[in-house]
């Protein structure tokens, strides 16, 4: 069995009925399933997971992407998170029996298709066209109330679509990228310094664990702080090593571990260096779980 | 997506025709794997695991026992384990969307069906008629060489089948359990008592974990020792309570684990309880893994 994993981010995230409505479109798609619809209205922004068999996932993926056009209004839209647009990032992640190489093609028939509806379309991550359109942040810059300005510049032309301005829709990054691991470490201090100073031990960018973003969160109502990260490949960081040097950052501060999360879905893969590294078992791998097997048998 | 799994142990583990003509009796079976074979010369034995729809492993155990009932001659076996038939253990396990109590049924009436061809069946375990049957050992102390003089008595009625002695193929034990999960820990020394004094803390036997058997054993060729166990239900005790308590104990004799290793197949649930205790993470749960995601929604 073949499954191909999409995570569109779409910037409506307080009114039910559009949520419903634009999520339900999945389902319309037989062998695509629904996995987790996770809204924030102070992001005014949705995250929506599903999987299924790659073309099924790309055709519902449309779907879903032509409801939200439909129904957002990005002249409107006021939130918390950084977005160009109203289906603001379609990321394709390979999960079992897939290659990146797949998820990349689909990525960008998808980009195309959206493209000839009217959406200006940038390719990002294993996707992108270009380094400097390889992340994200570079991309999304200026947001969606710089972007009439942004496509403007020769630089900036689309991947496909539209290169003009779409004020309903602005524009949508389209990608393919490794899953993506949320995971946070909750301390046992109040002190958000203490959180922020060890969230800039961990993040790659000041020096710390490769592909690992972190930041400092109050946890008000819980009296904690916390260490909040994205592995953005686990292969390159995996949790036991930033768990253990928050730890013993923690504890050069005379701070405890409360305890940690991931928050979720993870692949089963995330698992097996957990098991390696603290049982000592460098040799244990996936394949030897049973639900692994059952999934390469299918 | 239903799956039970089967692991029948055979009483020939050294000519490699026979063993494949056996194992290969399953992949008639659409919709059956056959996930793994491991033989044991010096044992003389084979076990074999394959998983599938319940009542599609039910149909391949039967014809799996019965090509072994006709190659595997009793009379000629000699080897170091413990049996008393040719088809000598069929333990059905219960793997993903499948209660106990249809492993049990499948296990009633798989015996019921073996019995009708002339084999003496007794049921173990889940599956057991009365508590004396439920524990293995106790079915098949005595062996295959006491077998004709243990069925005189009428305490050991087989469950189904004849109640008088086949000589050619002994009897056959089946039932139903939760899955086993194999894993030794490696100490670095060479003295065997060590690993034998820790094993015998570790049992519950002799008063240790829950649910475990443990023996210490000589791995001479590594110049090591192994505390090598059976852990016969992972919800009672979990891998990293018993990797843990070994670890102390080797501490107290001024020894260090080298590392462990879990042997064979384990179900997902078994990384569950590793994640939990090693991250501090009591929420996790197999449900945020991806692929089990996957299972449950076929």
């Amino acid at each position: 069995m073949r499954f191909l994993e999409c995570v569109p981010n779409i910037s409506e995230g307080r009114d039910p009925d559009k949520i419903t409505a634009i999520a339900q479109e999945v389902n319309k798609h037989p062998g695509v399933k629904l996995l987790d619809v996770s809204s924030d209205g102070d992001h005014h922004r949705t995250v929506i997971t599903f999987i299924g068999e790659p073309l099924a996932v790309r055709d519902a993926a449309l779907s879903l992407a032509l409801k939200a056009i439909e129904l957002i209004d990005m002249r409107r839209h006021q939130g918390g998170h950084p977005r160009m647009g109203a289906v603001d990032v379609v990321p394709f992640v390979p999960v079992q029996g897939v290659e990146m190489a797949e998820a990349v093609q689909i990525a960008h028939t998808f980009g195309k298709e959206l493209g000839r509806k009217g959406i200006s379309v940038f390719f990002y991550e294993e996707a992108a066209t270009s380094s400097e359109r390889k992340e994200l942040p570079s991309i999304r810059k200026g947001e969606y109330e710089g972007l009439e300005e942004k496509l403007k510049d020769p630089r900036w032309k689309p991947d496909e679509g539209p290169d003009h301005f779409n004020p309903k829709s602005g524009a949508t990054v389209v990608g393919a990228r490794f899953p993506l691991v949320a995971y946070n470490v909750n301390l046992k201090v109040t002190d958000i310094a203490i959180a922020k100073e060890i969230a800039k031990k961990v993040r790659f960018k000041d020096g710390g664990f490769p592909q690992v973003r972190a930041m400092g969160v109050d946890l008000k109502e819980k009296g904690m702080v916390q260490v909040s990260m994205n592995l953005a490949d686990y292969r390159a960081t995996n949790i036991p090593q930033v768990y253990e040097f928050i730890r013993q950052e923690a504890l050069k501060r005379s701070v405890e571990v409360e305890g940690s999360e991931i928050v979720g879905l993870v692949p089963l893969g995330v698992l097996e260096g957990i098991v390696q590294s603290y049982l000592k078992c460098p040799q244990f791998s996936i394949r030897q779980v049973i639900e692994q097997r059952i999934l390469e048998f299918e």
